[in-house]
């Protein structure tokens, strides 16, 4: 049960103190720099640097030191648009490197290496953005949503009603949002303080979710049309607040309108931008299983059928430029600011497929093209590194680097299977926890990674509120959310403390008359947790105004089962942050690392205020728990 | 200090008892099984399989089980040319993960994942081969070598002298071997027990390494020309010995003749087949360095101008089709039976250009074509794995996943460089070791590293004899050499004990006056080990005729400081392998391990024997070193 300590290892990442430039241009040279905590016994310190798939060695010097570390400097010049790199100490009885990964006594292969790439970077508001991702159909009804009648597939839902969790009716469930709801309640969440909404898809469907898309041309008319995402996007634009669609690249609903002309002849140039079972693009299935339709569908849902990218004319409608689908909706008079892209991690890839990279490359291209800012968001549950290589999708949802670690080390449940994993989530120790995020992490470009965007959940998942089975927790996770590298996205109504144990349940309305200042809806039965919605406020507040939790380096200082510590640094600014689940044992630190007095940025209401004290022998964090706290030293 | 054991933890790996079918077919349904000790409490068993980039998670059901482990299977259906792969194990308070790297309690990324590939393996006559690589200058003489005049580059050198390690000197330095002399030689290399040779290249350069190639049409006649190459693989051929050549597809040398006509008129067609500096593919260097002549160079070095692999001509010319250098050396009256790729892991790698695999897989279907049984092995010394993805390279140099970590475990010197990295060769634990190995290995399908060449050194190394500082150690070395899995190859001279701090310096000259049954040639300084050469004889002879050795599966049973032990297993079969640099602590394994009583199949002679005695409490292997023992248990 004893505290891992972390500072004792030499320290290296791609933030402003390590690295000169972080979006160099091929040929340029940049100064990278490594962090040596005085105890170590370096003789010498070098670069090892891939250069058209071979090391080069460089040799980096002393370029400052004081009684507690030294610093040294290499310059690194970007001979190829990746280049990967990692740190050698020669020590006494051998050597070290030093990766992403970690700091190693023996040899490692590759895939931890730091990597810097002359590929576009994020976008820099990305850096401020706090993600709000809205289900539309959930949000808020505008008066105007009363008057339209549902359609043939849909069930109309009460308000406050809670979704069905599992059964026939799960998707059709229809609750009657659209997106004149948003626009009015565009100041509830401009207070809370995200400045970034994420739309789960607004072109109809034949369901509530709408991920089964029959038309990319026009906004659901149950939404209120074409007008009212205008018009959402321009009073979301007014009050600084961006917009960001969905859309499902690797597949259309059944009933989409090129499904039908593809039906209607095979002739059509619809038909080839499906799979067709017998086909030499898909033989039939040899495992004895039955295809539950003659076209290909994501996993075997029939109404789900899967895009075929070896298509040009495919590429050429949706992806391709100001006239396709991903480019017509970020032109006036809509102007979205990006999208996310639905299952980006099966698009394209299908059996001798892969043309995954060539769809993400040709996506952001088209986005850029239009506006330089704009984003493109993947949906990738996995390791998706290899698709975020600097030239394919700009980001993604976080889930393997950011919300299976922290679900696995916060989570408290008997019951909740482990996003597809077949097992409950596990409560494992803050040590595993590091590991893992250190090994995700580590595949990624610094650019990259700290613009991941980070969550504790979303429409497709449980919420926090359920897997940690305590406010106090959800307040120690959002904690993590709002001050780890990288843009928290949170799904509405976990700021009120929402509850669900899968991902359907969650996709519940928000209680309007339950929020303070809240108008148009009535109450249900939904508890809003008032002092959650302050935490989350707080939280997002000063992640906004901090620039060392917006753009700051990343050391882990401590771990122990029940408590995790990190740092974030720029030039200018330390912050610690603590976050612990339970009572632990508490850590003295090093002294050096406060200049003057710590000044508390954020303590926990809901959990336990953790304390610091400064003394001659160092920082002693107390042992409370569970709470979240931190401090700029 | 202590031993750390294995055996405790569950196993899968490629080899026959795991996997019904090493090479699938698309679309085939595949059997694998993994192996749970009887102590672990699993509560159910699952394959995670990443099927189109989305993992599938396949239950596998209970097949077998007695009293010391029990054994599951899956159905693995090969929905993607490659199937990455992994076991969960779902188990009281977590899960964990089986993978390629080790056994898990926090997720990991897919890197260490198993594959299983249907692109075609390595052709089946790998799985006995044992490889023997000829530097030709420096084999043997035939008579006719002493006729031929030097070239005016040459620096003739006497055959008993040794060869200047670093100087202006070194590499031109000619000591007059010839490939008749090999001719002659034969029947000492089928003594001895090799089946295959590698021959460092046989084109005309100017210099004795002839890597600087300036004729890839005609075999060098300081060799004996076409006709001797001819001879050559014919005696071989005869002899059940298998012959393979070497080429530079990163560069030429600078007199090459198309390098010539590239520089008389750069409207020739061989003008492109080259970086030229103030080109868009080559701007001049941005960091102030001064380039070594117009075109750009492999490192620098100004006699080995890189090839363009743009060039289609280029393609035509050299690789595509049975007219091309690939092709033509393999048909009659030469008659290769592959190439090994000098410097694969730069060929087709420049700046902006990354065509590497392109030119990998037209290089292995040019091979395959004419001969369905060649082969192709790259040079590659670093993390390979992504080069060698099934449609790559067929083999690799294993310098990083056997070389290193081994010479890392048994060195013993305290000034010879660690290849490349600037740092002595240390010395570390077994257990580093093995870490090392499993993360290299973990990251090639089975079928790809099963048939990885393994060595203790090469033309380009320091001699093992020198690293090692030792004669037991070599024994203890070439111990794990021809037992690891992978194909053995080791470096003329190696079996004699030849000495050398710098690859330089190990290229010496054969000395046949001491060798027993050699004929031509004088004896001179060199010191040859007759022991040596019988514990590698020996060593040989047991590799080549033991299945388990050559195509079992491999488990690593412990690690200590100063001894590994390790199974190799067919369904038939278990064969374990002791290896200890030193004296250390002994261990005791499992009784169920052995059947009856276990078969010595190899002691050490020149190191210490290594004791095994079977009781009722199990398998005690005693504590003596340095040696290996191999038995059948």
């Amino acid at each position: 049960m004893a505290v891992s300590q972390f500072l004792d290892t030499p320290h290296h990442d791609g933030s402003a103190l390590y690295v000169s430039n972080p979006s160099p241009q091929l040929g340029e040279t940049v100064q990278i720099r490594l962090r040596v905590p005085a105890a170590t016994l370096e003789q010498s310190v070098w670069v090892r640097a891939m250069n058209d798939g071979e090391p080069v060695r460089i040799q980096a010097s002393l370029e400052s030191e004081d009684g507690n570390e030294r610093w040294y400097v290499a310059n690194l010049t970007m001979h190829n648009p990746v280049v990967n790199y990692r740190w050698m100490l020669d020590e006494p009885g051998g050597y070290r490197w030093v990766t992403g990964r970690g700091t190693f006594e023996r040899d490692v292969t590759d895939a931890g290496d730091f990597r810097l790439t002359t590929h576009q970077p994020p976008p820099e508001w990305t850096s401020e953005a706090v993600v709000y991702q809205i289900f539309p159909d959930r949000f808020a009804r505008s008066q105007a949503a009363g008057d339209r009648p549902a359609p043939d597939w849909a069930v109309p839902t009460e308000w406050d009603a809670a979704p069905t969790e599992r059964g026939r009716q799960t998707a059709i469930e229809l609750f009657g949002g659209d997106l004149d709801g948003i626009t009015e309640h565009l100041d509830y969440i401009k207070d809370l303080g995200p400045n970034t909404l994420y739309l789960t898809p607004f072109f109809a469907g034949n369901s509530a979710h709408r991920y089964d898309g029959v038309d990319f041309d026009n906004v659901d008319p149950l939404l209120g049309g074409n007008e009212a995402l205008a018009q959402l996007s321009e009073s979301a634009h007014e009050k600084g607040i961006r917009v960001i669609g969905d859309i499902t690249t690797n597949h259309t609903g059944a009933a989409h309108n090129w499904m039908q002309k593809a039906h209607e002849d095979p002739n059509n140039p619809e038909h080839d931008f499906y799979y067709w079972y017998g086909t030499e693009d898909a033989p039939m299935p040899t495992d004895g299983s039955e295809p539950t339709a003659d076209y290909v569908s994501w996993l075997g849902i029939r109404s789900l059928p899967k895009l075929n990218w070896t298509s040009k004319e495919l590429i050429h409608r949706m992806i391709d430029g100001p006239e396709s689908v991903i480019g017509k909706w970020l032109l006036p008079p809509y102007n979205l600011d990006g999208w996310r892209i639905d299952v980006a991690n099966m698009t394209g890839r299908y059996r001798t497929h892969d043309l995954a990279h060539k769809v993400a490359r040709h996506v952001v291209k088209t986005v850029r093209d239009i506006n330089p800012e704009g984003m493109v968001v993947s949906e990738h549950f996995h390791d998706a590194a290899d698709d975020l290589r600097g030239d394919g999708w700009i980001s993604n949802m976080n889930y393997s680097a950011f919300t299976r670690p922290v679900w696995a080390w916060i989570s408290d449940t008997e019951d909740i299977d482990f996003l597809g994993v077949p097992a409950i989530i596990p409560r494992r120790s803050g040590k595993l926890m590091v590991e893992s995020m250190l090994e995700f992490d580590s595949r990624y470009s610094w650019a990259t990674k700290i613009r991941l965007w980070n969550m504790l959940g979303s429409h497709d998942t449980p919420r926090i509120r359920t897997v940690t089975n305590s406010a106090a927790a959800v307040e120690v996770a959002a904690g993590m959310l709002f001050t780890y590298p990288g843009v928290p996205a949170f799904f509405m109504g976990d700021e009120g403390g929402f509850t669900a144990s899968v991902g359907e349940g969650g996709r519940k309305t928000m209680p309007w008359g339950e929020i303070a200042g809240g108008p148009t809806e009535p109450s249900r039965q939904e508890q809003w947790d008032t002092a959650m919605h302050k935490a989350y406020r707080d939280l997002i507040a000063m992640r906004k105004s901090n620039m060392a939790l917006r753009d700051g380096g990343m050391r882990w200082v401590f771990a122990a089962d029940n408590s995790v510590g990190y740092l974030r640094e720029t030039p200018d600014e330390r912050v610690l942050v603590v976050i612990a689940r339970e009572p632990w044992e508490g850590v003295t630190l090093p002294r050096y690392l406060v200049s003057s007095q710590p000044e508390p940025l954020y303590q926990s209401e809901i959990g336990v205020p953790v304390s610091l004290n400064v003394t001659d022998d160092g920082l002693t964090i107390g042992g409370q728990g569970p709470g979240v706290a931190i401090w700029r030293l």
